[in-house]
């Protein structure tokens, strides 16, 4: 065994001997327990899974002014996807493939596949979450990753922090194998911290892990227009036989005190040209974009022990055009932080209200070790 | 080129300078050529491919006490199935993500994806076989890898040791994507070394590759019920359209002295509410389980050369019910291990017993590199 | 962080403490934007994408003089494929898995999968090309990758330096999951340096990187004789119904000196039995192989910025009886090499001329970042 300069959680850790790269390599899995009451019945469907196994290697490529990033994904759950055809029958492995160049002080520009900027419940990294999963608003309303040029800024206002991001993608999602459809995704995100930067990051990491001994907030506003995709969520969803422009916008705020953290975030997403792409001949909605609105508010304290209890409420109200259920979900959430979120355990209880039906319950329990 | 603190065989090793965790990164692959004659015809058939290619990354996180091992199947051999849509239409590349916790001593409770305590023959890695592959009894009844909890115990009495494990899994194999079927998996699994622990672990490799200079044996047992499963092999093989409670059972035994090695294995499947599904209109088993019972014994020398000749004979007899047709073997296997099981050409030929048909052959060679 | 002994383009590199192994960890990844006018309607098609993500894994095992490389495509566009069924539903994630004994002085076999000796093109990597990607003469003949076993032979005639290799193959292409289709592939290969090596092995690299202080030149003939086969270009291509041995010739030569780098290409492949399996009723080309030849050539110049302008031209003359379009092409590439082939952007514009038909124009422009 040779010793590496690093420690449990911040993964092997390599720099050049004449200081012309540096990588880190990290590896991380979570096995999920999952239950729930299936609608109507009301029987208990579970499974134990791999919900997330990647491997992440990262650091900078000749000068520390550029940064590059390879995440991969390697859990069926991660890679896998329901329509083969557009993604050249091929598993989507890679999540992240990007170049971040600092061109000047405060200013980057990323070039490959990552993350878009969007909702702050998506850009905190699944490794990082403060529940086991994140909510129903990211599921339906995420921008997700793709390929694309991004921008980012940050400037000091005093105390105050402040950062601007745009990016140019291509609109269809991750990992498409198949040439652009109609116009491209533009996104632009302000980002303000009145009370200065969170420690370690903490405006992306779920929980007060860090314990703020002074209050930090973070404001983010972003908006994404996406001219004429025909998957369903934009960046994500089903496929459909028609193209529409979506507009979303995303507000989110998040607080963290002493132990206590709170996000709230809410997202909305029109289609100017109507949802609705084809109807059965009874008049039933047979495809259409995913429209309407979601908020989502959570929040925990975190014990002394490491301990943390933690509640969220959500709510999805798709447009009335699409026929789609709208939903509520209450989950009360515990987790242990072994070593911060590197090592942990974490479950939460859901309940799930659908206006007009039966109530769902969703158990979940998840073990994270992350190198 | 930086030295590492390791050796051929042992992967590369690192421990992080806090001793907050380790990591050992190993890669192995195998370059098969597999020849037999097709039943009927008897054409000579074969191929040439990459029958395995795997990495793996294993060590303790934040505390010796917690062990973690990742590993990947790379081959299409490694990862393909024949039910995409059970599988999130993703290739299957994880093959275990497991943590392994030592939470008293001799005790260890493992939760995540690995192999089930099952057969000798399966437990033996693919890295360490005797032979080209595993036998027929493997691949009729092998309980595989699943996800799912598993607690190990060991201890001594005088000279003896004992080991107990004891499994809780899904019951539909490793990563399958959809909900459980059915009920769960139990397996139970002892295992007696009345002369003492083998050399280096050596009752879960093949070959007496460390030469044991005292007599060694290894007796064990296992048993698996598999509550209601869909798959003809319960966590493998087809999906049906019933469902059935399986029992299986195991019993093997291990034996190594001065180079000398043999391993016997026995392993019987049952379906108390019969084994056959659906019919076709002519009264033909259409759809089935695969129930019966298959014996394997295997014995050879290791020359002081680390050439070895090794002889195989296996018989598996599917119930009569289920119209699968029963199969003996009689392998030949020559061996030339160059560094152990890391760096090895393997041969085999193998006669195939069809009761009413005509014997088929088969020829197999492969060459193993693994770091 | 700890200090690697390697610089930025060589990777992570570690050999044992006892000198038992060494171990070359390299990584990564192009970033590509692909525009062109659609045939017809003359539209502007375009996308972005990861256009290869990979990992590499390299070294020897046990003695320098046993070699091992395994590459991994991790990329959609590396790793799907058109018939997922010929390839056990599984993404073709190994590229290279090879072991390379060097048995004598100046011989080398070769076992296991990596690309077959054909054309310079081809085994130029293709992290290394001059232009944005190769040629149409590659796509439609290299023999591309293969499991087999490879023969090298490399000897010195005063200054001259000449090699040879041969190859048997299975003859259907990397990954294939099924049995050998019809009888094997042989390829024979020849290569004369008359002027000596190139330097760092620069006849497998695109662009003069090295500037060469004297004239280099390498000379290369390659014949492959595919016994066979079902696919439509041998290794590569559609199955199809018939079977056909497919003869292809390569010769190619490389010269450079001072910046100034050119490569000739000509390949042709023919099927003594005819190219066309089936037609339609109305007497349409339904099923062919793709026979017919091709030639290439491309010279740039590398100014001392590390700018390089080059040009290509490619003409695809398919046999009339196949009824495929030939096509010839015009490309204009310029890349800004900041750190050789290892940080670099290329991009190219491209004319390509259909007899009979409009004009097509594409823009490709790539980011590549390799550790």
């Amino acid at each position: 065994q040779s010793v590496n300069d690093s420690k449990f959680g911040k993964g092997l850790q390599f720099i050049a001997a004449d200081s012309s790269f540096s990588l880190k390599l990290g590896a991380r899995f979570q096995t999920l327990y999952q239950g729930s009451t299936t609608s109507g019945s009301g029987e208990w469907k579970d499974r134990l899974l791999i919900r997330r196994a990647r491997l992440k290697l990262e650091g900078f490529a000749y000068s520390p002014k550029l940064e590059y990033k390879i995440a991969l994904g390697l859990s069926n759950n991660d890679i896998g996807n329901d329509n083969p055809e557009m993604f050249d029958n091929a598993n989507s492995i890679v999540l992240d493939a990007v170049a971040k160049w600092h061109f000047r002080p405060n200013w980057e520009l990323w070039v490959g596949q990552t993350k878009l900027p969007g909702n702050r419940e998506h850009i905190v990294s699944s490794h990082k979450m403060q529940f086991v999963d994140r909510s129903l608003l990211n599921s339906r309303f995420s921008l997700d990753r793709e390929a694309g040029l991004q921008l980012h800024h940050t400037h000091q206002l005093g105390q105050m922090v402040l950062r601007e991001s745009a990016a140019l993608s291509m609109g269809e999602g991750r990992n498409i194998a198949v040439n652009n459809t109609g116009g491209y995704s533009y996104t632009a995100q302000a980002e303000i911290f009145p009370l200065g930067e969170f420690e370690g990051g903490g405006a992306y990491v779920g929980s007060d892990i860090y314990r703020e001994e002074s209050p930090k907030l973070a404001l983010a506003a972003a908006y994404n227009f996406n001219d004429d995709t025909n998957r369903s969520q934009g960046q994500l969803g089903d496929f459909l036989s028609g193209q529409r422009d979506l507009h979303t916008i995303f507000v989110d705020a998040m607080f963290k005190y002493r132990g206590f953290s709170t996000m709230a975030e809410f997202a909305r997403r029109s289609a100017p040209d109507g949802p609705v792409i084809t109807t059965t001949e009874e008049g039933q909605v047979d495809e259409t974009f995913v429209t309407g609105d979601a908020f989502n508010i959570q929040a925990g304290y975190l014990f002394k022990s490491d301990w943390e209890v933690a509640g969220r409420y959500t709510t999805y109200n798709p447009e009335r055009e699409t026929s789609l259920l709208a939903q509520e979900q209450y989950t009360l959430g515990l987790s242990k932080y072994i070593v911060g979120h590197s090592l942990k355990v974490q479950s939460d209880v859901t309940l799930q209200d659908f206006p007009g039906r039966d109530n769902g319950y969703q158990f979940r329990l998840q073990l994270e070790v992350a190198l």
